[in-house]
């Protein structure tokens, strides 16, 4: 029944949703997006949403808060509108990040943000590479939590790995970096940080046997690529051969483009399109694999009733 | 009880926070604020909430989705931190002007904004000058609507207001200009507007008797002028004798300065601080009331379980 | 899938029901109400709502709270019933008319009513002209806001319209005014209200150009007359020529019916079928407009999946 | 902390209202209530709610609708204005006695009624017999559901008990007629009924010893005394010496005065003051016993946070 | 559309969801059912939910707490795991047997699991012969209630039912035992309990002539068989011929089997398969009827949107 | 006011909820469970709960199933006593384990707890070292996640610690130990684990430098001990030289002390006492550290308003 299927997408990343649309076979539908004088924002969804399963792609990325406010105007106006489902549908979900009260009163903003989105409309979430795993226990709707460790996989499968091992910044995204090593079959590593001052955290050491091997360093996102520099300076340390990076979510920000080009032993950085990649904007030895038809493949699975999981979950767990 | 009262305030106008505190006698409690690399924010209140009467001060003026989240991950944190009560104080709730559905499939954004502040922790609001006041009905959690209309009318008594009027740009305001116009006994005329094309209204004539007078131009808001300044115009065409603007919430954005120091015959622009203004963006000839006080001893009285309504509340309300 | 429709009345406007099924080709499902010697009613729904898609139909006219548990206690039932969908249909939503809070400590009853429809289980509303636009914000189910003012407007299309002006008899309603003015292409006028005493409200003046003109009187609703009469004296001091009355919701209650018919320079008073009717309790020169077919072709709409709004939504806003 | 305590009462009892507040050594607080020409009311609370332990006294008694919507309307008003704790004080409940789904959709009032009272803001509510027990689970908030039987049976201890029997119209009410008789130390006896047609109900017989007997019926509420007759006369066939009727809800409505007039053999009526009695209203032989000093201790004593359990629980439960 | 139905079992009565699955002609769906280490459950649903129509069959049995948060948590994975809707199928919801608060600060169990089970995701119930029908006023989703009586009058029709009387154990029950009785054409009696000391009740006498009768028990659940021995003994002294048991839950645990078996006199005991029946832990003389048909009716009849009602709703009520 | 706080204890684990009464010098409160012929629990809270601030004292431990719905009657039971505060106090919260959807259609257990305590009536939770700190984040209502890692510190703290290395038994849980390291100033070490079949996950090496050092291996929660053994052999091929053990909850259920006392080179296993220990069930070289000061501490400081953070929280971060 993929007609039913109503897909707007919000300022954050057209083309993305776009290539959902030309996957799906289903046109993009219009939205009005008008900003007050008063810098308030109004949302008009421009195509008949009653009765319609009506999907919302909007990553989080920046800005990410007039972004946000743009996905729960637009939620909103499609529950008003009578649609029998509204999904949101966001590539990456930044707030992800905020998964803990690691310091006296502070927010826990990704679970504010998965209960915002449930307020303004979301009856569902289509999601990738959450920070950490837990935070799919903060939403209150099901979620659909796509992984693109298979993606970036495909990328290295074929390539010569002799010789190569899986890098993590730290020991808690050391366990999906275990996941791509066993799918490349290799070993992994994972460096270890150390608090120096009050807000001051440096990778101390490596934890791990990268000596003098290829390494490819795996994290969840790459902003301004700071500690991925920091981590390339440990690793250099212990002679590795060269560095490869792979991320699922590249937001390359602020001095990002200007470091990363600046290290002459990276051979490549492998990165998925969650977030929008701007020409001028972009480091040397990209190369962008597409997410986009896995989500569309997990949109027109659900609108269908097929299980989602038989296609995308992952074999392996590791503890 | 006012040693229980905590006042946290946003980056959108810590001054007004501070005024407010400084009359209450109590300190303004530090907050810190931190925006990540991938640009989403965190907030920490940095002073003990557990079973206080906590207060986060934040007006939604621009950049408005930014103070926006803000205030709702400052209220989820003092929801966190086990606070007894949390109020938004909000001197300006920008939202309240999408306040109805004028257009197929779009979200009521006030009702939205005010769904969102319930989610995120507040047990209560306090605003001013809601755009309308059915607004006040959007909210589930009780709402102290403050109005600043005796304020501004207290600018006005003393001064020669013989051969004056009060005048609405629009009929949607008139009612509120009545009032404004009873306390200074003088009578009231409005704007009515006409649509020309698809996204253009213009006024198009005065309904009222401006003929030659004085006249003080209320609106609830006042952005990029640019109505404002359509409204002198057709009041011109009238010979009014000198014009005054009063508002409640100045915000003055784009070229409102530009456009309003351009107009020889303003005699005053009346407003309150409920907007933060800086020095190099206001226009001349500019009066500005505080209303830190009244959002003080609102607070004040809420604390110690006195009557809001007896101070505050409009004697006179006309249909 | 027109199939699924299960419609039920309840005891307050059962022929507008009737009229809803016959157009839409579907029975009027049965509804047996009983009132226990304890004064508590009881409603048993006649026909399987199971899997339905259940409409309720009952305008809030007087006696408006019996009316109102029915509607509640029907909605209530179907919900246990398992219906699908449960939309309450309220041609006329009288508690609309509270919709602010301008006195201490008063209940928003149209909010609150709002809010008990939804704890009773409708998960949808269709509603026509409410008071005021801000009331669609009050509901957390996605709310049908049909519009009488085309309907309206069809009656006086094609007559002499030269000379005539729309008056709205305050400026809160002016809006709505000016959009019929437009429809019509005639000018708008409204009446300016002003407290004499603590509870005592007049029309004291008439804010734009009346003076011997022909004379549309537009408001929401008419029930007492009371308001209307006195703006009729009002406009007579302008020598208006004629006076015409056009109203949504035409309740006549009380000396209406008396005070109407004593007016002998009324032409016409038109009026919307959304309030039945008693043929002893109607004024002279009466003209009925039925929007039973609106509704009917919302309901069809909705049960279709097709846009409501490219048929009602109106063209023309006006601020 | 007896200070903080506010009470209100609807229209229904105003009576009661006062009493309780007599008791307790607080004065009653004004309300208005209006109604508007278009049937729907408006209540407004005519004294200071903000950080008060509220209280609104209204039963449902007829005009049960009426009554029902003011007390909403009422508590609406209290959580408005900024309460801290909201009790509804329903001495008669009347919508208890819809307690169950015994025929195909139908609404089980007394839960919707419940669902009501906490969606307008009830944040406790204090009653007295309860149709049946298991209503008490059909609150989401907290209830204090204060027995009538010691106050009943008060009145019989210290009379010629000997040869007396308690009777129940039904098995529904045995387990409650057990009690009282335990409390007189007398035995028991109850109606058995059978369903004649689809809706006439009628006693056969009386299940256990009545012969020659003295005669107490106890039912929770008499309305309008028809099946109170019919069980007399069924119990006259068993030569019962005298009757009396025991009933914490007096209604009295309809033929009731009349019909229990007419039973030259009845010895007492006895009932409380839980619905309000007019003297042109009431049937020979009444006593009535007021239950407002046990209401005001309910409220005196969860004002102060001691026990109410330990004052008002019935030692004895029985199967 | 019964392809769409998915059921699944918990481990506390496959036998029964298996034979819903035959007469349904679907495949019951594998569940995995992990136990941790750390005693903390975990369900697996091992077949595709998404827009499926669920049903996940448990009766509350013993182990009663580990039967329920095994449901708990397969209702909530069928949620997480986008079921369209999902049926909680509980043929024994034993804890509708705490459905008052008889005694202070008690929890009202029955009202608890209701609003836990809503919680976890069930968006409607089916189950059977509750201890009082007021439990169904505990639950906000619909509930399906099925009766017994007809399947247990069924096994009686057509045998000698001269000289015989229903006996329900108490006046609480008395009511259903009056429409079995009905039903057979036979009259009603029912044990009088007394309590004696703190936590002691007995059956003092029995009201309702059982003398020379056969004498059919009936109640909802048969657990240890203490109260129905006794009941058994209390009869004997009234010299009844023969006694039939009849119950809708036949739990027989702790001492019932040894107990029922000593009373020589029983001529039958008659109890559905709600619950299951160990062959080692069954009564001598026990005839058993299922009642999965009935179940396995009314979900296909929701499934395809017929009417329940008209199939179970029992026509005869009494009070 | 500590005379407010009122303790209640269910049956996992009275001795701790007594100890930390005796430190706060209040009496604990006495609780009535009964356990019905059926299996049904019910709870009687024997102490006076009006408007106090009740803690209801219950960690999850085996029989969990049985703890858990113990723990939801009681605060079900003291949310209808009317108490101001309710909160759970959950030294050990077990389900925190199920914190991931790591396999297709399982429930996230922790969550679902989560949520079931909110639904009893809990308004705030207590509880330790979780098993990740996301879980915090699932809990709608505020959580004092309190830590034992000082307290397990401060046993190590004035011991020889040259050449000991503090051993995470995988990725996970490294971060923790890291923090535990830097507390005792030595460095860490992890367990990698490799899944070989479909259920079976073995550690397959040491991430980090442990050849011939004293290892203390940290974790969360030791149960049935078997992957804390696995560790221990993988530890001893690097020619360890001693190994201590540290937990927060020591279950030591199955076979774990056979397992443990079978390890002749373990020098010490040290416990908090969030679990009950029973003396004929606990390994050798025991030694348990109580917490319930602690959480008398956090009792006490909430009650009285005080910051719990300043003197739980953790100043060191580690990602």
């Amino acid at each position: 029944m993929a007609e039913d299927i109503t897909v707007f997408t919000g300022s954050a990343h057209p083309e993305f949703a776009q290539e959902m649309c030309d996957i799906l076979g289903v046109e993009l539908s219009p939205t009005n997006i008008t900003r007050f004088s008063n810098d308030c924002l109004q949302v008009q969804l421009r195509a008949n949403c009653r009765r319609r399963d009506v999907y919302i792609v909007q990553p989080l990325v920046p800005p990410v808060q007039e972004n946000l406010v743009e996905l729960l105007l637009m939620l909103d106006a499609a529950r008003g509108a009578s649609a029998s489902h509204i999904t949101a549908v966001i590539p990456h979900f930044a707030y992800a990040r905020s998964d803990k009260k690691d310091a006296p009163r502070i927010s826990i903003g990704g679970k504010l943000v998965a209960d915002l989105l449930e307020t303004a409309g979301a009856t569902r979430v289509i999601t990738m590479t959450l920070h950490s795993e837990q935070v799919h226990g903060f939403f209150g709707v099901p979620v659909d939590h796509l992984s693109a460790t298979h993606e970036l996989a495909s990328h290295f499968q074929g390539t010569d790995l002799s010789n190569t091992v899986v890098v993590s910044p730290d020991f808690g995204y050391a366990k999906v970096a275990s996941k791509l090593a066993r799918l490349l079959d290799v070993p992994v590593a994972a460096g270890s940080k150390r608090r120096l001052a009050d807000d001051k955290v440096v990778i101390d050491r490596i934890v791990g046997d990268v000596e003098g091997k290829k390494v490819i360093i795996l994290d969840d996102e790459v902003a301004t690529a700071g500690s991925m520099i920091e981590l390339m300076d440990r690793l250099r340390e212990y002679d590795v051969e060269e560095i490869s990076v792979a991320t699922t979510h590249g937001l390359f920000v602020g001095k990002a483009v200007e470091r990363l080009n600046a290290q002459s032993d990276i051979r490549e950085i492998l990165t998925t399109n969650t977030v929008p990649l701007r020409p001028d904007c972009t480091p040397d030895k990209l190369a962008v694999r597409s997410v986009a038809p896995l989500f569309a493949e997990a949109v027109r699975r659900h609108n269908t009733g097929e299980s989602i999981s038989t296609l995308f979950s992952d074999e392996v767990t590791i503890g």
